[in-house]
């Protein structure tokens, strides 16, 4: 259903250089459209009041049927070549239907139902016509100051690689034919490294090792491209002295050369006219040239390509650069169909349809999955019959969809935690009160202002809020209690210094504390919090992140014990700020804990902390106490295959995710502690035993030098069966494969 | 006074391969000498009985003259071919005569005195017979939870390599002629990058880009090399994946082939035993090998060369490799005239003088040129007549050297700031008051509990150490209240996650600010600490770091008048632990904040906190107002020549200390904000006016690329002159050098 080779070469061949140009801006809804071509905004970027918005590559971030239609049929008549525009939008974790977050998502290890949802998320945001989305985003982070971890799969190169593939072929289906109905072409972002800037601040400098981008950060980009994922963006931020989006190296020589990716690389929002600004230009000229030379083939929300391409290619290299650009953004457009159908997903006979039960449903799972369970004295599940108080903000709030859903998402579609535990409690059982403010204040929220003051009600006085969550706790038995951040504090642009709650949530939290009943904590947030003094105030805690459409039941389900949580955490919680970076794949050091002939002074630590997070990467207890032991592992042809029986010793059904660590041989590159190589997700029955295995790779086991060149050592690895915290190990040594 | 090489080369020729195994190892005084060859420490560190350690090349920390020449004269007596041992000491910024801490060096920018305070250090050692000393430490650091920033020159570049090079030339001299009385060997430490551990903790791996490193990290050490430094030492920290100790492209193809440094490389402390513990290495033959393939010539305080080398030698290719090794460490024992004079600084003429008068008072004035005054509301200098009522522990202790003196320095050698004041105070006008106890408990401190516990005295009750402060302060006209750490909380091993100072300090000041009287804070302290919320209680804050030998008498010379301060911070003191690393040499970024398009909420910072530091490099106070303003400049050959006035406008003498920054045009490796170029130290007298000049080569501007390739950028270079923050600029289009 695609045009063939010839009959693109021959409409590439007949475009005149001004249409070619045009194909390399990407806009947003203000400046296209029937009545929406405005003045104001086309001149505030510097387009020339001639430049036709008919003719761009593409139109982002509309999300409306009808003006998607009336768009797409505006540049099919007026342009001279009726290309049609591609529609890309901001949609990270969910089209209607909204997921947890990807941080919150990696962590249920159940790749096989990320790929589910993302097959959701591609249908639903198909059958609303858009093509592409600007996601996933897997960019590695290690910084819980960074806002946009709530987007990234986290700390560990193993999840987020997985994460990569999952939601890869979800979007674009197992053989990557995104022609196809009910699919969409992904954009991964944002190459490279954006998830380390210094001092966790947005947009700041990222700095590393060759050996450590290749061996952590670049990895889960690349496992998207193996998954053949169509499009790339580049980062903001400046990675070993140059801009990204201006880095060469980068985007030629690894992207495509090293990983053979053939897409289009579209720019992150403005990072084109921004290369003057990070110092590496001097004029939009510059700005152009530096891009295209660097491999950029599409302009977002600048006008920079527009202005300064027409007399850059003059020269013939760069109009070979151009047409190079061009091709692959036909290309890309032939390939989902769009000169068949520039309509696609928008037929009459498409109602648009989202919120499927059937997709409800699965998301419900995806949050019983996805929330970790970090401590628990007995007290979950809720003991059946016992009333219970359900305090704070977020116990009947709809705005737990998180910073990337507000794009397409609705609070209004929102199942709160009120509501889900009502299927289980009557009004009796159940006292809700708001407990503190979730805002502090809702002036400078800008533009989400009146929206928030309006879902979210007026600002209450604190000593009220508290008064009345403490009546309701009196009159329960136990004590939910809803903590957290509110969403417009992380996402992009939240990067925060400082990570304790607020106050007013510690003040309410230590008021209901002196009550004596047990508190059950349930954190919303999209970043790892620093908890350590207020977890000895919780009897039980619950990360619930941002939960999407259906936390209210899915927690509610956790709650009451209609599940079982399973998820694990997929980034550190530190002690402290002063901890930071903290995460589980760390080198030994030559002084490591515990091992060593020095005083108890001269080894690799903090005299005021310890060295562990509060809760590290991994974490997650369950309703059902599970074990793990090691078969007879073997050697093949390419790798080691390890046998292994896990068995849930409880009368209860539950999920378990499993987690095979390594520790590899010593090596000139110094191996981490432990890496993560293999995970399973497992639903075992009550007393059920069942064995599976783990097949590692060679490729698994090798790591790259500061050249970038791969080498696999030769010696005695150790693998970790981990479950539920609980290590086995095995030695196993390895050598002699066939390269 | 040295052997000619024929002669050397004799000697060398005819030593059999034990002889020259031993010669690469350097133990403490514990397996040496008359009655200290102990089995125990000998088979604890794993040599066998029959080792010879008159043999061995070298002794550390052995500081007691008679004991070196007893030791010295076994060494000549009972090996072979009589080679002297090289004695080695951790003297770091003094020997006896201990100066302010080198972080607080650095911020005099009064680089000559530092050379003559160098040059006491050389001579203190030189007449108790040490040849060679463990410093200077010249790793850049921008991490105050790291503990050995108080041996650090700081953050900055410029400010580093000077430092480099007034102690490399103190120590040896401007012609590097150590074999002259009065000199020493520089150990220039620790090669490299030791001051970015991950996270601030101690031994820490080490991560960053090629440019990062050639532009930044290695270019103070690569000053000490210019200037001659005769040894240098490696690092404990992993640098991109490979244990510094352990690193062949680091330690030969840059320290040997780029740099050109062609002396001995040591290891740090039981470096290459540690091999092991990284997971570069699986055994003591492999830790052996591996370091002295990346060219190690010497294994301080493990028995590794020891018991691998003599097997690995059988190969040519690392007996070859030995030999190298040995010979330059017979080189620098030539150089140094041992062989001529084994008791070197050890004759019977040579008293082993130290603590001149002339050299306590050059101490004097490097405190009163480095102690930083951050804030003052009119308070300081204080009135004459004016009473005082001192309070903290520190008004009367002697333990105000810092961690790293504690080898050769005496803590009863130390004027206390009682004691300075004392000079200007009647005993009606000065009251001292302890305030608060200086170590919270003295258990954990192992060896030190005892010694500590005697010179600091018993602990108090702390609600009667605040009414006696709150008595003592009550009869005062102003309060000086000395805060700060103990000095067992900074220097080696002493990382920290939190960087505020103790509650029981805080409270002290709370109970203090209740009064109502002037508050002048005295902050000793090895790091910078967050200061936010202490400061608002404070009329003045004078930095007064680890202030040596001189320090009571230095800082009541400025909290008196007799001197005012010039100092500027060698590094920035961040607001919250969450800002790491915060330093003022940082990139733009592309959405700088007050300069882009975007909203409010789409720029490079934290949504609680600011992105500047509380107190930045660079800052100063003075009792004196200056300014200064560029004159024409004019392009010389290789650079440019800025001349400029400065002005004191106030009617007292006072130091000055100019900064010249650069803001280097668009790049490839984009520049950062501003760099420091350039700096000048001048005593003014009151209104005086001075006319002076920078002379900014090519070479100051040039910049590295991720292959290590230097280039210089022509285009606009804007010069930031800056006097007590005060900037002026001008802009000077460079370029078309000869290369």
């Amino acid at each position: 259903m695609i045009l063939n080779k010839t009959t693109l070469k021959a409409l590439f061949d007949d475009m005149t250089s001004t249409e070619k140009v045009a194909q390399t801006i990407q806009v947003n809804g203000d400046l296209v459209g029937e009545g929406s071509l405005k003045t104001g905004p086309q001149v505030d970027l510097g387009f020339s009041r001639g430049f036709d918005f008919n003719t761009a590559g593409s139109v982002f971030n509309v999300t409306k049927p009808d003006q998607l239609r009336a768009l797409q049929k505006k540049a099919i008549e007026e342009s001279p070549h009726h290309i049609p525009y591609l529609f890309m939008a901001d949609v990270i974790y969910g089209f209607r239907t909204i997921f947890p977050i990807p941080l919150a998502q990696a962590g249920s290890f159940d790749f096989d139902k990320l790929k589910k949802a993302a097959q959701v998320t591609a249908r639903e945001s198909y059958n609303n016509g858009i093509h592409c989305l600007f996601s996933p985003m897997l960019d590695l982070s290690r910084d819980p100051r960074w806002g946009r971890v709530l987007e990234s799969p986290g700390e560990d190169v193993y999840t987020a690689k997985a994460y990569a593939k999952s939601i890869v072929q979800g979007y674009q289906g197992d053989d990557g034919d995104v022609s196809m109905p009910g699919r969409v072409a992904a954009c991964i972002k944002h190459f490279a490294g954006y998830g380390a800037p210094e001092g966790g601040r947005e947009y700041n400098t990222v700095d590393m090792s060759t050996q450590r981008l290749f061996n952590e950060y670049l990895q889960p980009y690349q496992a998207a491209i193996d998954a053949n994922c169509q499009l790339v963006m580049t980062a903001f931020n400046v990675l070993n002295g140059t801009p990204a989006t201006g880095n060469r190296w980068l985007n030629r020589d690894v992207l495509r050369g090293r990983f053979g990716f053939s897409g289009p690389l579209i720019s992150d929002y403005s990072a084109i006219s921004e290369l003057q600004s990070h110092g590496m230009t001097t004029s939009v000229e510059e700005s152009a040239k530096t891009a295209l030379i660097a491999g950029v083939d599409m302009d977002m929300m600048t006008s920079v390509y527009a202005n300064a391409l027409p007399q850059l290619i003059r020269q013939p290299e760069f109009a070979k650069l151009l047409d190079e650009a061009v091709w692959r953004l036909l290309v890309l457009k032939n390939k989902l169909g769009l000169f068949e159908d520039p309509y696609r997903g928008l037929t009459t006979t498409n109602t648009g349809e989202v919120l499927r039960p059937e997709d409800r449903e699965l998301a419900t799972r995806l949050v019983e999955e996805s929330v970790v369970l970090l401590k628990n004295e007995d007290v979950l599940p809720l003991r059946k019959g016992k009333s219970v108080a359900l305090i704070g903000p977020y116990a009947d709030s709809r705005l737990t969809l998180g910073f990337w859903a507000s794009v397409t998402g609705n609070p209004m579609d929102t199942v709160t935690l009120r509501e889900g535990l009502k299927q289980s409690y009557s009004d009796e059982q159940l006292t809700v009160a708001q407990g503190f403010n979730l805002f502090e204040s809702y002036s400078n929220l800008g533009a989400y202002q009146h929206i928030l003051e309006k879902v979210n009600g007026p600002l209450q006085d604190e000593q009220k809020l508290i008064q009345l969550a403490l009546t309701a706790a009196r009159e329960s038995d136990v004590i939910v209690l809803t903590l957290g951040e509110q969403f417009m504090e992380s996402g992009e642009a939240a990067s925060k210094a400082h990570l304790a709650l607020p106050m007013r949530e510690k003040r309410l939290l230590k008021a209901l504390a002196d009550l004596h009943k047990p508190i059950v904590g349930i954190l919303y947030t999209g970043r790892p919090l620093v908890l350590t003094d207020i977890v000895p105030y919780l009897n039980a805690l619950l990360v619930a992140w941002y939960p999407g459409t259906m936390g209210g039941v899915g927690i509610a389900n956790v709650l009451t014990g209609v599940a079982s949580p399973s998820a694990r955490l997929s980034t550190s919680f530190p002690r402290s700020e002063g901890q930071i970076p903290v995460y589980y794949a760390q080198n030994t050091t030559g002084r490591p804990m515990g091992q060593n002939n020095h005083s108890e002074r001269f080894i690799s630590r903090y005299i005021d902390e310890a060295n562990q997070p509060l809760f590290g990467f991994g974490a997650g207890l369950s309703y059902a106490s599970s074990v793990a032991h090691w078969q007879t592992p073997s050697i093949t042809d390419n790798g080691v295959l390890l046998p292994y029986v896990v068995t849930n010793n409880s009368d209860r059904s539950a999920a378990v995710v499993v987690h095979i660590y390594v520790h590899q041989p010593a090596s000139p590159i110094v191996p981490p502690e432990k890496r993560l190589v293999d995970s399973e997700f497992l639903i075992l029955a009550a007393r059920e035993t069942v064995e599976t295995q783990a097949i590692i790779n060679q490729s698994d086991l090798s790591f790259f030098d500061n050249k970038g060149v791969s080498h696999f050592q030769s010696g005695n690895y150790e693998f970790i069966l981990d479950v539920q915290g609980q290590e086995e190990k095995t030695n196993i040594e390895l050598g002699g494969f066939k390269q």
